[in-house]
């Protein structure tokens, strides 16, 4: 981008001069060192990692939104509920036992419900990606919102009815004060028996012990996070080495260094414009 | 379907009375006992199981193609594909040893070529669902093919070549005395070093050695076999506890009864009106 100087922290040269920072979790006191600070860019989709109230309530706080991230978490969303849908965490299971299994009962693609918990730009990319697989797919999310082909939830009151249909669950929440625990015993046990989950929201969504106990009763068959609320996860946790748990060390989504610098740079170019940002973060919901 | 009697064998009733046969593998004498035969299904998409010299030169051997068979090889080689794309197998192995890995580096998925192995009804459909994730796919055939957004090579000169350009191979070949073995060292040395195979197609593709030689050499990084050479795969086969395969119990496929007793009964329907059949077996080429 001509005309812009970038500096890599903690060389920040002039920090009065200093006016986008882009970062991850800035170090304690390095938001208050910018004083003419004009946004702040999270370098991933989420900003739970970020200190908002640290930002200055005048400065927006943007989320990475960007092609190459939101393609990763899509394409993990189809490995993960492809897996559940045909029964791959018992094939993994039975491989290493040396047993040569008989193949689950076959549920029809379009029998099987599939239902994402968080329609963000990623939850709709999911849910679409979805759609054209040919299982029935649900959304839910805080405010309503309209996906074709899919079947929309909203709201706290319509939370039931949407986990009472959903086979497959799909978190692509955002973690903030609300949504932290939401995937606990409650909300396990109103899934239909033996359903999937597929965590790649945050860690802090989940539970450990309500799933780990649905896990056991068989209330949850299986599960899929890439996620956990201590990453790395600690050494003998149980998901390590749970038969019915596929566990990934948070690698989603990742953005691209290419693409998230572009969609900075046009973010810029729209500030300095004076036109809209787009992902700017609602301090007061958190994401 | 009015007016059809069905029989199962071994209550075979009048045997002059059978005109069409649905099975898999016929037990041997089976097909001598019919003398009236119009039509032989096999209720596989494959027909390497059935001695098709057993079937009297004039009457047709007609594949399975229904819509639950496809959509089932669709998805388990999206699987597949995503998980050797994004590195799963290393994932899985890394959670059994308790061990947080790195994300492995990110291959940017246009990046990633695909190349299908076979381009039927299966591999088409295989390749066409792989375009829309925005890998570089390519396919081979015998005879040209074209697919929307698919870089089709045919005929053997064109092998080596679409081997070279593939990152990951998808094999989708009917089994025929051609075809038998043919990824073997010759093939999978001239695939990129790294590579990864999925093998949807049948065992007797692969050459067991050649792959496990390329395994632990690095040439192949990593398959996923949903068919062995000898099924049940025998105990102590070292694809059971290789840590770099992934082995499923010949389940990608599954004949949907409702989807294919509707195709049967399409296929007679159309043999009564004397209207052409899909998918006649050509007995010369074996598929």
């Amino acid at each position: 981008m001509p005309g812009l100087t970038v500096r890599h922290w903690p060389d920040a040269g002039d920090t009065a001069a200093i006016r986008y920072l882009a970062a991850w979790a800035p170090p304690a006191g390095l938001l208050a060192s910018l004083p003419n600070l004009d946004l702040v860019f999270s370098v991933g989709a989420g900003v739970d990692h970020l200190d908002l109230a640290a930002v200055p309530a005048h400065v927006p706080v943007v989320r990475m939104i960007e092609p190459g991230l939101v393609r990763g978490m899509v394409e993990y969303a189809v490995f993960a509920v492809l897996a559940l849908h045909r029964g791959m965490l018992g094939h993994i299971a039975r491989q290493r036992q040396g047993t040569w299994g008989d193949a689950d009962p076959v549920t029809a693609t379009p029998a099987r419900r599939i239902g994402v918990l968080g329609l963000g730009v990623i939850g709709s990319a999911v849910a679409a990606r979805l759609v054209s697989f040919d299982f029935t797919v649900a959304g839910y999310s805080r405010t309503p919102r309209s996906i074709d082909g899919v079947d929309t939830f909203a709201g706290d009151a319509n939370l039931a009815a949407f986990l009472a249909r959903t086979d497959i669950l799909v978190n692509v929440l955002p973690l903030t004060d609300t949504t932290r625990g939401i995937i606990g015993t409650a909300t396990l046990a109103r899934l239909p028996r033996g359903a999937g989950l597929v965590n790649i929201g945050r860690g802090g969504h989940v539970d450990d012990a309500a799933l780990l106990a649905a896990l056991d009763s068989g209330q949850v068959g299986g599960a899929i996070l890439d996620v956990t609320a201590q990453e790395p996860l600690p050494a003998g946790h149980p998901f390590w080495q749970h038969p019915r748990v596929l566990l990934t060390p948070h690698i989603a989504g990742t953005t691209d260094v290419g693409g998230g610098a572009a969609a900075i740079a046009e973010q810029i170019l729209r500030h300095r414009r004076g036109d809209a940002l787009t992902g700017v973060v609602d301090r007061q919901a958190g994401y």
